[in-house]
């Protein structure tokens, strides 16, 4: 990068928050996707709205590449700087601005930790409801850009559900804000153009997101089925009995194993999946449904543990916090994906994921949301190995093909950054991608803006 | 319009579907909003997507606007054909092509009426909640453009929060598909974009929409409040204590007095403010949330009725339910807006309206949705009037400005447009008002698509 450059972003955001050194740029030059990586010029870390105008002023005339950066948790690329340019980093705004209990309503700058977010309002009984596994680390820019869901997802839905209002700075580094307060705003919707949007179209610079009273009480409980088809239909019975469980998870029967062979929690490493579920909400309401709940799970086959303290109940969740690590650490490599299908369609694709992990010899262990089929393939493999990663590729490729056909979507809510663009067209069509990039094309007219991204490189 | 447009209309929908008589074409000239009327060239009935496409493709090509209608129940001359030019109806792409209970899914054509939608799924114990006055007259389609809200929207949010997929045919003519079956789809939220554009970036053929079960109990209650304050402290008392009522409406006296006028169901009409509710849900949290609530109410002074029958409850309605009709009765013109603030700031907000009212000597009553803070000045006057009519443009200006000056919005559920278009640069700045003209030129550059609505005439 030009020093001239080096020394414009200086004046912008004073010489300290100007990061040039190798040491520096390496931690900015991967995330969490594995596969992918390439060193930033410069990374810079505005204070301010005023500061990161005037960066997206100076690099769309000059038309250098911008990547804005939160946690770098994310799982499909989304921040990797493939052409080099200006990491811009949000982890200097980080603070929140306004609770306002009254009208369930929080006020963010976009470094906010989730989890901070979550303490802050925890005092006036209000939770913010989206909770990626990432709550601790993960950024409310990169949750936002990225449209995180969570575990919570089948009963309070997803980031989006909870995005009010955006401040966000343009490519050309003008400022608007769009939504605000209420439920509702009209005009285009460019809250929801922007959430999800993976740091294509400006860089969210404020964050006004809706709370929700914070369930009174909540049961958790744990079934093994020696059968997926039991779990399938359990499944099925638990919403067909209009019972929406804030949490309803699936683990299969590789997760099983390898979870138990890491942290001995007793789990049965014959079962073909668990089903982990949690209901919320008043005292009787919780009360009702949970036997309801744990009366279909035992008809349909399952052996089931009603967690009856606070510890039984963490011990319950530790076996699926457990899944991903336990998964990493069989291998170097972890893929991580969400290929996502309707909800009863959830054990057909458990099964057609099996079947591909056998056809293409590559180590897959599934589990995730399944009540709302938002599913969690992991391919453990070794990137250092040529063949193996070419059968990994072909694995994954099936998998997001068999998701679409199963009329599913290719993320459920990673994203779809570099990782998963190559699909983009089997998803949308030609006719759908050339909206998106039309739309990209209309807000970002150099392309500075985490270019190659989300909907490709434009001509 | 010249006779060859005319006779390929004809060639592509049928001839019966061309409608250019004078009788005919006035049925088409005109919405709910009074003071907007101009007769259409052609009205013209497609019956498919590829019939819509086709007469796209011929539009664009003959750069004719086209003005796509559902029931034309809109608030705000949403379909007015202010150019000539086409009328597209949605009126015979009316069927509901499939309803999904186990994913709690409908997939319905955009000229389904929102009420047939609910008499479909009501079987399975699912509710489609957006529930606009005028459910048993809109069209899908319709509340999708204009992203429509109701009585329920505190609870169960407004038209966005259930549109997952949306089947569009664009300005040229090309047909696209966004979202899907799944709570959350990658890419920019076309979905989100097109709900609520009003019919200015392409027309909406496929509605996939969630659903929701059904609540098995509800109680209703009415409480009668000599201070509006005591209205207003309830509002925030019950949200305080984390009672989210299905419906909490308020009217003022103005409405009170003339609800009364004409339907005698024993208002109170020197009350300053009447609260109507409902909590829903399973029996013992209606139970145990009506107990609350009720008690809040008559802690704020509130005189309180709960209906102990179905025909009470169906009385508690009715007063609701005569609101609008009761006002629209008083003088031959009616404005019912929409101008929404927080909810704590719904108190100031009614009496700055009252304030308005006389200032401009305007008769405006005031009810609507207090949870969500959407409420509905409803300014009776007579177009005829040209000195009052200058008055009552006057106050509505002030309204909406008041409303934007109380953190709220212009438009809380009727859209903005023609109606409400010289305000957008006051909520979103010349800056914002561009970003959605930049997106509005992306995708319909010709400028054929309802041109001169939400985002204004285009250079
Ligand atoms: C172990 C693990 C578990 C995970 N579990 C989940 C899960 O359960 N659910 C889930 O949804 N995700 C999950 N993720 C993915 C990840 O946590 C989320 O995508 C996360 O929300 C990203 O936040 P971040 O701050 O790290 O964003 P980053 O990774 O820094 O950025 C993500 C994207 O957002 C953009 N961006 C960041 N900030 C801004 C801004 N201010 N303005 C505009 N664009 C911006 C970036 O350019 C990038 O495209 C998981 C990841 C890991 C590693
Ligand atoms: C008495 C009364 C009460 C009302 N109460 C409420 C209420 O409580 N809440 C509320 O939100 N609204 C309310 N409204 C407003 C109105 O009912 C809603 O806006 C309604 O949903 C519009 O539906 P429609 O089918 O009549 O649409 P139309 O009026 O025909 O069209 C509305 C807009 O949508 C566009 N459009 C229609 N179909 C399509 C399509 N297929 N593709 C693309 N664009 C399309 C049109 O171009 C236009 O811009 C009320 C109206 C009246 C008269």
């Amino acid at each position: 990068m030009e020093p001239r450059i080096i020394k414009a972003l200086a004046e912008i955001v004073g010489r300290e928050n100007v990061l040039t050194s190798p040491e520096e740029l390496i931690c900015y030059g991967y995330d969490a996707t594995p596969g992918f990586s390439r060193l930033p010029e410069v990374v810079v870390r505005p204070g301010n709205k005023k500061e990161v105008s005037r960066v997206l002023a100076l690099a769309n005339r000059e038309k250098i590449p911008v990547y804005t950066r939160g946690s770098g948790t994310n799982l499909s690329a989304g921040v990797v700087p493939m052409d080099g340019g200006i990491v811009l980093s949000t982890v200097r705004m980080n603070s929140i601005l306004e609770i306002d209990p009254e009208n369930f309503i929080a006020v963010v700058e976009p470094g906010v930790i989730v989890a901070e977010l979550n303490a802050a309002v925890e005092k006036y009984g209000l939770i913010y409801p989206p909770d990626p596994g990432t709550v601790t680390t993960a950024s409310m820019g990169g949750t936002v850009a990225e449209n995180s869901g969570g575990l919570r997802g089948l009963k309070y839905g997803v980031t989006k559900h909870y995005v009010l209002g955006l401040e966000v700075v343009l490519a050309d580094g003008q400022i608007a804000e769009f939504g605000g307060r209420t439920l509702r705003s009209p005009g285009y919707d460019m809250v929801m153009l922007f959430t999800g949007s993976e740091g294509t179209l400006g860089v969210i610079t404020k964050i006004i997101v809706r709370l929700v009273p914070a369930p009174t009480h909540r049961k958790s409980m744990i079934a093994v089925f020696h059968d997926l088809n039991g779990a399938g239909k359990s499944i099925a019975d638990i919403i067909g009995h209009k019972i929406i469980p804030a949490t309803l998870e699936i683990m299969d029967n590789y997760t099983i194993r390898t979870v138990e062979s890491f942290v001995k929690l007793g789990l049965p490493v014959e079962a073909e999946a668990i089903i982990l579920a949690e209901v919320d909400g008043d005292e009787a309401t919780v009360a009702q449904d949970a036997a309801k709940m744990e009366k279909i799970l035992r008809e349909n086959g399952g052996q089931v543990r009603v967690a009856t303290s606070a510890q039984e109940r963490d011990q319950i969740w530790a076996a699926r916090r457990a899944a991903l690590p336990s998964l990493a650490k069989l291998r170097p490599s972890t893929f991580c994906e969400d290929a996502t299908v309707p909800r009863s369609k959830v054990p057909d694709m458990v099964r057609r994921i099996t079947e591909i992990a056998q056809k293409y010899d590559v180590q897959i262990g599934t589990f995730g949301h399944a009540g709302d089929g938002n599913l969690h393939p992991t391919l453990v493999s070794d990137l250092r190995n040529n063949t193996e990663m070419e059968r990994v590729y072909q694995a994954m490729d099936e998998i997001f093909l068999t998701a679409l056909e199963l009329d599913g979507t290719l993320s459920g809510e990673h994203g779809i950054g570099l990782g998963k663009l190559k699909y983009m067209p089997a998803q949308f069509g030609e006719v759908g991608l050339d909206v998106m990039r039309a739309i990209k094309k209309a807000l970002d007219p150099n392309g500075i803006l985490n270019p190659g991204k989300l909907v490709g490189q434009l001509q």
